[in-house]
């Protein structure tokens, strides 16, 4: 599996890859545990703000609250079969890196790790938990982001509910009709 | 303009349409006035749950506040020039229905209006509100959901930032490799 070469972006870039939505790999870790889950569940709430759904039966969520860190990787169209693995099987049957032959890196600010082969990685500061009985929602501050430079629009993987994906299609500018303060983000 | 023919399908469908993650119309009545502002900023947070920010400077914030009431509508690219011209102006300017010429239906149990010209109507009570000095998060409980059964997968619009959209691609099926009790939803 290819594992692209990335750059640093600003953070405030973060939107344009998590705003239209696709399905997103989690990854954490705390004292020598490591656990990826596959996510569906989350927007943005600020340009470097992110709420994520993280039901307490995933040991993701265990992992988070406890390391208060978390890295959002965002998978493509390649790797759809392992995004859909991870979702249906649990970090308690073992190590999804080795089950799925992911590639760890390390990141530079968080214990978490980059899995290598997503096109950008999102690293993330928990900012504040929101857990009530009707959803839990953390709150993430991104503090640095990782996007490779190829291909310019991902073809990234978006579910629609009941085992089926829509692929990322064309890419459209509405440019001109945009106020010129409407283009800052 | 074309309107769809719609169906009433159980709410719980709600997150095959919005979980994709494409920009949708939220529109809002209170006391005589309407809005309409275009909005990428939600999730799911529950499977008839979904969290929305909405920026207290839209017209629609005052609006939702107020009547505590919405409908969240999903264009798809037909309405493209619709969907950008609408988050490029505000309600002050005058109504968005008129401007747009877009057809206002009365709703079955709330009092914002549906939009005709889109593929699929959710009808939203407020369920709490989570406003902080950080992000103003209103989080509705659907209560009625309208979907045209054609085409089975709507070509939907999702921002990219920067003036740019992509549009809903192929859509594949993963069944096979789920597990049974992960496909009711």
């Amino acid at each position: 599996m290819r594992r692209p070469r990335k750059h640093s972006v600003p953070v405030e870039h973060t939107r344009r890859y998590l705003e239209p939505g696709p399905v997103v790999l989690l990854s954490t870790a705390h004292r020598g545990e490591r656990g990826i889950m596959t996510l569906g569940w989350y927007m943005m709430l600020g340009y470097d703000l992110v709420g994520t759904y993280l039901w307490q039966a995933n040991r993701s969520h265990a992992l988070a609250k406890r390391s208060r860190e978390c890295v959002i990787n965002l998978p493509t169209d390649a790797l759809l079969d392992t995004v859909v693995g991870i979702g249906n099987c649990s970090g308690r049957e073992g190590d999804k890196f080795e089950r799925f032959g992911l590639t760890a890196h390390a990141a530079t600010d968080v214990g978490a790790p980059l899995i290598a082969e997503c096109h950008a990685n999102f690293e993330c500061r928990l900012h504040e938990t929101r857990i009530s009985a009707d959803y839990p929602l953390f709150v993430w501050r991104v503090i640095r982001a990782h996007v490779a430079p190829r291909p310019v629009w991902p073809r990234t993987v978006h579910y629609r509910g009941d085992g089926r994906f829509m692929i990322a299609g064309p890419t459209r500018s509405r440019r001109a009709l945009f106020r010129p303060d409407m283009l800052d983000n």
